[in-house]
């Protein structure tokens, strides 16, 4: 498969334990896994140029159909010859469903319309509908009426001409009971085969499409949503929906998730990347993450270091780094870190200027491309485990791999 | 003198008319003029990285005293190695000596204050006194009082270690009158005699002072101040303050003030860079400048084009621009162009996405670069008026270079 180019494909290259590095084919390349996709949600990864993204080992970027269907619309990226064309990003490009954003925005409307009751729809983004059909939203652009349904989502998708195209679901949060979590899902399951249904039909040529499980954190609801998506034949399975109320049931709830899926099929981690997650859910047997942490924690002024004890960043603003000359982590290889001193991001970020969020944003990137790169290096050697609990105990990723 | 790295030089290499090719050589490298100085106001620029700027052909950049001196303030520019290391700027920095920002802030209450009108300060910003011996200003940061003077300047620019120091002078704009510019040049020049006395025994190895000439339109006072400045034994002379109320008047203002300067001397223009002027000046004799245009207007939506009916710029954000598959100016060889289309600058300009940003900086800054560097090889060709011309008629720079 890895040969077609306009077909996709996962090959397992290595084991250890339950970790796995592989390589994703794609009509943009190859991916290897695991891997972190950084968000280039409108089209851009903020304020870097692809080249700078393919620079510090990137293969793969996530665009999303909520954010590109509303602007510049997919019809004029479709006639501007596609997402990959528009952006200038000529690798692998999976792009999210916009079933995360539609509900993530607005749940309570969600639940209202449900139980029969209505409210005032929220000002900005939210659900003014759900039904078998599809969702009713509002734009968060300009307040006006949209509409998706497995089938416009996949529709966009197709135009946009992503490499792996997601499949529509409901996104149910931490707080939805049971009953309403299990209808969820089976709706899901639902759309699912829809999205499949159209693909088949009006897809592009070698677009995989990724099913995703959700359940929320129920066993039973996670494995017949993990049954169903591995029986529907899709190309790879994500996993989405609530992970539970702290690190501790996510690790659970993925853990559990994960087993439950075929071994053979690439595995999603959608919506995590902080640099612990990452290599525990890398031991879990997940290949590959996207995540809006080390691009946002970026434009907040934070840097991505090995420090367990503080959720493996700092903040760079704090006065404590006013007057020092070393970089942001002492051996990153990342232009902030070998160009820099910290003292300079420093002032950048207090003073908001644009090339502090730049060098923060890069070295965020590249702290947690080397995270996942040694992974990959370790899960080849065999030594998965020392490195996860080097990183875990506080070696940064350079470390960690030569331990 | 170009062969001591410590010691500043100015050498003219071709003339053609009254425009000049030279060679200014300094500390940290020479510098072909004539140039653009792009703005780093408070330590970078804007969006961009240092091999960025250099990339582009850019020979020096430009800080600023005001700035600077309030955040991150210039001991601890100096403590971290002085400003070219801080920023990681390894060729020439001329530094602005603060008094445009100070005076160009509110001039209101500076005419109040020497009237003996005393009125509320301004909220942000604004002079609250000026004497004989300097200025008393609100900091724009925090409103806290700030005091500087020719010594004061002088001291800051000798910590932040730029290659070029401006003298801090009083920057009269257009609406004061003949009596109090007359009043203000001749302080000025006092100013002047104050900042080379404190630069004679404080400054550091190497760094080269200007002078800058004021006096507003009134020719007698721009040959007043001329003619004190070029006395004064400085290294080059910078012009100042009013131009006019017009690019016509300005024409009239920056011509004779040129005429007034000894041919040898290096002459700076202060805070005009619009591709119309650039030409015209350079035309006039005038071999530096720098200017917040091309910058600034990158981070409003505006790309520099060949367009004279149009003050030489568009607004990529209009409607007209987001279906075009073809760059922001045809055969413009910077980034933006050569990697994307209009359509994407104009979907990430309206998105305010930082990415928009940066690639119509990068854009604006290539196209003021190309229209200096082609103004050169004319000048060294003996071709100028033509390219001129050209250029004022609409020719794109590469159009006009071999024109």
């Amino acid at each position: 498969m890895r040969n077609d180019p306009d077909r996709f494909g996962f090959e397992i290259v290595a084991t250890d334990g339950d970790a796995r590095a592989g390589v994703l084919s794609t009509p943009h390349g190859t991916v290897e896994t695991p891997c972190f996709v950084p968000l280039a949600t409108r089209g851009s990864v903020k304020g870097l140029l692809p080249a700078e993204v393919s620079g510090a080992g990137y293969e793969m970027v996530l665009g999303n159909t909520y954010h590109l269907m509303l602007a510049p619309g997919s019809e004029r990226i479709a006639a501007l010859g596609g997402l990959h064309e528009f952006m200038g990003w000529d690798r692998a490009i999976i792009t999210d469903s916009g079933g995360f954003q539609v509900f993530s925005l607005a749940f309570g409307s969600v639940a209202d319309e449900i139980k029969g009751r209505r409210g005032r729809p929220p000002l900005d983004g939210g659900v003014l509908g759900i039904d078998e059909e599809g969702v009713r939203f509002r734009s968060y652009l300009d307040g006006s009426e949209q509409f998706l349904s497995p089938e416009r989502s996949m529709e966009v998708q197709a135009r946009l001409g992503s490499d792996i195209a997601l499949v529509f679901d409901e996104c149910t949060p931490f707080r939805a009971d049971y009953d309403y979590t299990a209808r969820s899902t089976e709706r899901t399951d639902r759309w699912l085969q829809r999205c499949l249904d159209w693909h088949a039909e009006h897809g592009p040529r070698g677009q995989a499409v990724f099913g995703i499980v959700q359940g929320g954190t129920h066993e039973d609801l996670r494995r017949q949503s993990a049954e169903s998506v591995a029986a529907a034949g899709v190309d790879g399975i994500a996993v989405g929906g609530t992970l539970g109320r702290d690190k501790e049931q996510m690790r659970e709830v993925v853990g559990m998730t994960v087993a439950m899926l075929p071994a053979s099929a690439a595995r999603h981690l959608l919506g995590i990347g902080e640099p612990d997650d990452l290599v525990a859910e890398i031991g879990a047997g997940v290949d590959s993450f996207d995540c809006a942490v080390p691009t946002r924690l970026g434009r907040h002024g934070m840097a991505l270091a090995p420090l367990p004890e503080r959720r493996f960043r700092y903040d760079v603003r704090k006065r404590r780094n006013a007057e020092e000359p070393g970089p942001l982590v002492s051996g990153c290889p990342c232009p902030a870190c070998t160009g820099f001193s910290r003292a300079y991001v420093h002032y950048l970020s207090r003073a908001e200027e644009l090339t502090g969020v730049r060098l923060l944003t890069m070295h965020n990137l590249v702290y947690s491309r080397e995270l996942v790169a040694g992974a990959r290096e370790a899960i080849v050697a065999g030594r998965f485990a020392s490195y996860r609990d080097a990183i875990m105990a506080g070696a940064a990723p350079w470390e960690a791999a030569s331990a």
